[in-house]
């Protein structure tokens, strides 16, 4: 996500049409930015953070009374409930911007987006060395590539740069550090195929596999690590991801293989300890029955997110270095944002 | 399958279509019947295993020579590696058959898979009574049908009768026990969908979900137990199942929710204790890419079984009663065909 050429409009990518078309995607209204995180053309939860922050700025250009700016912070907060990246996004422009009089609020609010984008690129930078320390880690006496799982597409489309799962990839691979990762398949709404074309554009070594086949690959010997993103992870530690990461944990725990998230704080909680304060978005059942072929009438269960415990998780790869997956761990690293309360 | 009007032509459904069209298979040589097996038209344990029994009675039917048997069998075993059944039927058949005179073949080997037809709708029937019994158990106190998850389609489409891992879900329905079946898409190939075809068709409640969902599901305390079939478990109780079993069942131990088998003696395999023994097919990455929307160029690995060791299974449902997972379980039930020296 950019400023367009124009100064003002927002640019992006549409994904629901990746991997077949590069379709370029415009936005010139907060409705058009929440249109696009409901939809998912716009996804990952960094992504959608910084999108509902220029849609913020596109309602504070188009009219900055309080009023429109608290609608189109309601309206963009109602389109996905479980990244706490979008409200955390929305809170920081608002409360950047409601402070200043109607004339300086749209130039606030864009300077507060651009911020977040910023930030973002230098989180994904800083994370990628500290996981790159991690797959040094594992490399060393091994007589294979480092073997990574990934899960979904914490990768360039989900943030403004090079991703948090996929940060440390790019990192290793770009200074000779033997990678190939393991891309699953993530259904339904098949992620895995974002991250694969990623990382064929970036020449990484990887290979597809079905959701479903990570269990056997983990318990055969080949996986090193699983490296995800995260929507939300809790002041404790506990971590809402894409569906489907809760059993790649619990195989990567039988298998005694590290399974590291790549979670920019950004994407922590404060405020919640238990994973089971955090909303699961149920999305419509049509994104299963379409691939099955399967009529209206099928009943379907769609939930888009599943939450991994802190105990199955080896390390929360943050901007500023590893937490151990604990609320001492995380107050370690955080003792500015960390809240005794929670 | 079964023995065409005409009393030698094979007949079944071509699985390929399922949901979406009935298209009728007929099958008139063993070729054919190879070729039916290979694309999955015919699929599931043990219906591969009848359909390769009446394939031998087509090739003796045609040319009842030594050579013309031999040629079959060895053309019928290798379309698929994993399922036992497929071995199992043709030794039977051909043991049966290679003692006869030439002119008496065929008459024997079509009456041989009459048998295995038969024995396998008598196994399923016991299984079921088998299974009810769990079902019950779990039932007494509950206050919501039994919610049971399935994987792929161990149903009436994968058997000749009412399915193994089936049979209990039609039986309770049948007497009037609340169930309510969580039925995985299985990827890549979709088999979810033929499960969910077959439960609407008999009026059992059941929801479609992503095989990545299962993790929430049964950690979220929405499963009370786990029921898939298998195609083939070593004399210790290792299951080799569709792939994306293994992670169900690790789900299911960490949910403390029972991993149930339902096992006819068909599918076991008393030559061999370890699951590592087990050969795992590995099928074309066309079936992983195709959902996707990858260019063939993408990497897929496309591994279609995993090994669920005997640790994860809390029972294997065979037609003789609900053994222990392990080789003591197994020879308990099975003296006549335990071998020491597996």
């Amino acid at each position: 996500v950019r400023l367009a050429a124009d100064g003002w409009a927002v640019e992006s990518l549409d994904q629901t049409r990746l991997p077949g078309a590069q379709v370029p995607l415009r936005l010139t209204t907060w409705r058009e930015a929440a249109e696009a995180i409901a939809s998912m053309r716009v996804r990952g939860a960094p992504l959608i953070g910084a999108t509902a922050a220029y849609g913020l700025a596109l309602a504070a250009r188009a009219d900055p009374s309080d009023a429109s700016l608290e609608e189109a912070a309601r309206g963009l907060a109602a389109t996905r409930p479980t990244a706490v990246n979008l409200a955390w996004a929305l809170d920081r422009v608002l409360g950047v911007v409601l402070p200043e009089s109607a004339p300086d609020r749209a130039r606030s609010a864009y300077r507060e987006a651009e911020a977040i984008c910023a930030e973002d690129v230098a989180a994904n930078r800083a994370i990628g060395e500290h996981g790159l320390a991690l797959f040094s880690g594992l490399a060393a006496g091994a007589d294979r590539p480092v073997q990574i799982l990934t899960h979904c597409n914490a990768g360039r489309l989900a943030t403004v740069g090079w991703g948090t799962a996929t940060a440390p990839i790019y990192l290793a691979h770009a200074r000779g550090l033997g990678v190939h990762v393991w891309v699953s398949e993530t259904r339904p709404r098949n992620q895995g195929a974002l991250t694969a074309w990623e990382l064929a554009r970036a020449g990484v070594p990887h290979t597809v596999v079905a959701d479903s086949a990570c269990g056997h690959l983990l318990l055969g010997g080949r996986v090193d690590c699983c490296l995800v993103g995260t929507d939300r992870t809790t002041a404790a530690g506990d971590v809402a991801n894409k569906i489907g990461t809760l059993l790649k944990a619990l195989a990567a725990r039988e298998a005694n293989v590290p399974f590291w998230v790549a979670a920019p704080s950004s994407s922590i909680d404060w405020s919640i300890r238990g994973g089971d304060a955090i909303p699961i978005e149920e999305r419509d059942g049509s994104e299963v029955r379409r691939a099955l072929g399967l009529p209206a009438e099928v009943p379907v269960a769609n939930p888009a997110f599943d939450v991994t415990p802190a105990r199955l998780v080896s390390g929360l790869i943050t901007e500023r270095g590893v937490a151990e997956a604990s609320a001492a761990g995380l107050a370690d690293l955080f003792p500015d944002h960390f809240r005794g309360d929670a």
